[in-house]
């Protein structure tokens, strides 16, 4: 299960500075790293782990010393992750090929050719699976769903009947695609469910992580546009629309038909009201509260969010509040005393 | 698939303005129509988006000019509703009839006529599950639960053992009801689990969000009372008594003990503390953190929570607070001044 | 299914105090309390409560008078922890024994004797799964997976590849241990995946709630301790350790390589960024937002958080902002009449 020395230099590109028959049988930061491990150094600060690592070879620039076995690279971080893919896990290994006999595949459902169906998935009437898609023990594709080529869909996911989803998408375990909006009508003291007759798009290129949701629109389309990741926990209501290329991390939610443009980074517990549009390469702090939209290129933090640098002078002033209420005690009252004094000043003059 | 407008206009209960044989064949908002689509005015705030509207048909007011075929009503947004359901897909195409041969259930199992049970489905012992309800794929009512009439339960649901669902519940794909409440007593350093040996009441007309959980109490009940709705990945903690017609929107927690009223809404990503009261028709604003009991019909706000009024403006205040600092320490500089002055001229009238 | 006071009296090592033959069928707060149910009083504020209980006999300390039977201890509140227990539903009652012949087990897999596995269960190439461990139906052990011993997994649950769970470890409804990690390197404006080749490591007596979600390392591990508690929708990014012995409530999210110490308590809704070392026995308040390391034993609360005292006296100041302005505002007016008389006075005097 090892690669040699010479081999990992030649897939990440770099120069051996070694010998080349030293196998290495994984990777690991350099305060993690076991013997086996290959490590990498990508920033001086760390060049004290480096005298103590206990991995058997290391990825770093050209002019750092070491007494280790060394890749020499341009870049050592991008090239410890082609050190990783090096040694990931192939997806056929863990997924069987093959469509398990458990699985339950309405004849209308169109499969395309090298698709894996793990146990009790369930494909339903007019579903369209394309080619090397992976699907999932226990997976829910519901009616009228099309899944792209070389998806990888986690156990358990739900697809709600219409959904589309692109090519190369990555959703995993537990996500929900599809679910009725939060809609309600209320009339005469009781909320009446607005049929959520739309749908959701996930395109090309999209990851969804573990249990999140993202709601079919009321009517017309919810969005997830090209290349965009979502982390887990995450919460898209209903007729919103992400742009290309964002990321959105956990636990943060977009309230109903809010639209977020292109490379914008929504953090962590992060939380944007509905119907505001969130510009290009927005960036939001974590845990923000977003009640206003944002034009492009801005970053916002705090609740409600603003300008990042002003929220940062507002978080400064707040931990001063105590100093500034002694200050304002203490000018009142060496005020009294002037105007004490003014006042006897005064009737001492007339 | 279409409607003709006479056809809709009778089922919105619309004077027809307009060609009646005019085929629409779905609803959209009046920016995304397309031609085929009937949308609706209901604010003159979307005057300028009909003239620029590719939607086939129109329903607005009686005294709102336009040259598309149009349906007349008092009002178009509770009319839109209305159309949206002419154009919602029956629940019957989406989930076949009868019992799917790869459901598990029990034959202590009670079902009522019509239900309809999708693949690996499982009903434990002695469950009941009352007339015309349907169950998802792959969902899981585990041993002694009661699920009522006409619910509508969507895929990898669990219902845990000896809870309760009434009619008309829908739940969303994911959701955990029944888990056990977050209950630990602490001794020599460990935390022993105190057994949840209570359950779980869904009342009538409620509907809960996709991976949404509600834990069993730890003795007793938690109950969600009638016509309440919870959206997406929302907690409800052991032992809280949710009252009727609430909402509460996505990735909002109530924790243990506590008691919400009636018509309460709750925006997202709102955190309640354990035993404390939410009176009636409460409303708390998106994000806030509810630390003490709110007396019935007010609206708060912010991290603790407030009247909504007062975090309004403490909010401005605290944008202000830069300002503030400035004004302080020229105040205090100028008071320096005339303390000096003052002190000198006492020094000179001595 | 009821015990009389007599034998209930001896299992929580009480005195009784009345007819021994007394049967109580149930558990109860003094409030909920119905006729066949034992209650408990563990604190003076509840006295009133008890001269109204309906409780047919109540747990108490030797100098508290009652009319009800009675069963006297030292601390009431662990005795009537032991009384749920003795009421609690066994777990075999509720999992029937023995593997469900719907259950997908590749022949690879060791599974210990008295193991009992649901329906729909799918347990993939070479797991491990130890003695007396229940797997509710339609949980998913991928490749690789090391379960202990009597483990409770509940329905629906994903542990993916390569992860290994502890002996006597709860995972509830709808978990997922073991997704990937959220990491992604960026070239030409394309989020390019990390893979994340790490596990998961659940240690022993680790209990995590229901759809929560703990993601496996990049490289090396993500741990959770023996004997910490997470509560549901808990998000556990990859390779964060969590030491022993900590209660994580619901909703909180503990961001990448983030080290968790022992005995921490994180309450509910707390965001912890990435890359930083929350120490031995710290305390964080419910909604903080923690950007900093925190030393051992500090309790913190805020956004960002800050020391809980330092908080509490912020959010009094806070309350105050609008009547520090209107101070403020007075002083500046004061002072300027102060300044005219000094610069009147000073006229006056040359």
């Amino acid at each position: 299960m090892g690669i040699d020395l010479k081999a990992l230099a030649a897939s990440v590109a770099g120069r051996l500075d070694g010998p080349g028959d030293v196998m290495v049988t994984g990777v690991a930061s350099v305060q993690d790293a076991q013997p086996g491990d290959v490590t990498f150094i990508a920033h001086k600060r760390y060049l004290s782990d480096l005298a103590r690592t206990r991995a058997s070879a290391v990825i770093l620039g050209e002019n750092v010393k070491t007494s280790l076995p060394a890749i020499r690279v341009v870049n050592p971080y991008l090239a410890f992750l082609k050190a990783i893919e090096a040694f990931a896990r192939p997806v056929a290994e863990v997924f069987p090929e093959g469509i398990h006999p458990t699985a339950c595949i309405d004849p209308s459902a169109r499969i395309e050719e090298g698709v894996r169906v793990g146990p009790h998935v369930c494909i339903d009437r007019d579903c369209h699976v394309g080619a090397h898609t992976i699907l999932g023990a226990g997976t829910v594709l519901m009616r009228d769903v099309r899944v792209g080529s070389r998806c990888l869909v986690y156990p358990q996911v739900t697809v709600r009947e219409d959904c589309y989803i692109g090519d190369r998408v990555i959703l995993h375990a537990g996500v929900v695609i599809g679910s009725d909006g939060f809609g309600f009508a209320k009339g005469e003291g009781i909320y009446h469910k607005i049929p959520q007759i739309g749908h959701v798009i996930i395109e090309d290129d999209v990851e969804i992580g573990a249990n999140s949701c993202v709601d079919r629109a009321t009517t017309g389309r919810t969005v997830i546009s090209a290349g965009t990741k979502l982390d887990n926990l995450v919460q898209i209501a209903h007729n919103v629309s992400v742009g290309r290329h964002c990321v959105i991390s956990a636990q943060a939610g977009v309230s109903g038909s809010t639209t977020v443009g292109d490379d914008v980074a929504i953090a962590g517990q992060v939380g944007v009201v509905g119907h505001i549009d969130i510009g290009d390469r927005v960036q939001i702090a974590g845990k923000s509260g977003v009640h206003n939209s944002i034009p492009a290129g801005r970053q916002v933090s705090g609740i409600p969010a603003r300008d990042h640098r002003d929220w940062r002078r507002v978080i400064v002033h707040i931990g001063r509040l105590e100093r500034y209420a002694a200050e304002i005690a203490d000018l009142k009252q060496r005020l009294e005393e002037l105007e004490k004094a003014s006042r006897a000043s005064a009737a001492a003059d007339s």
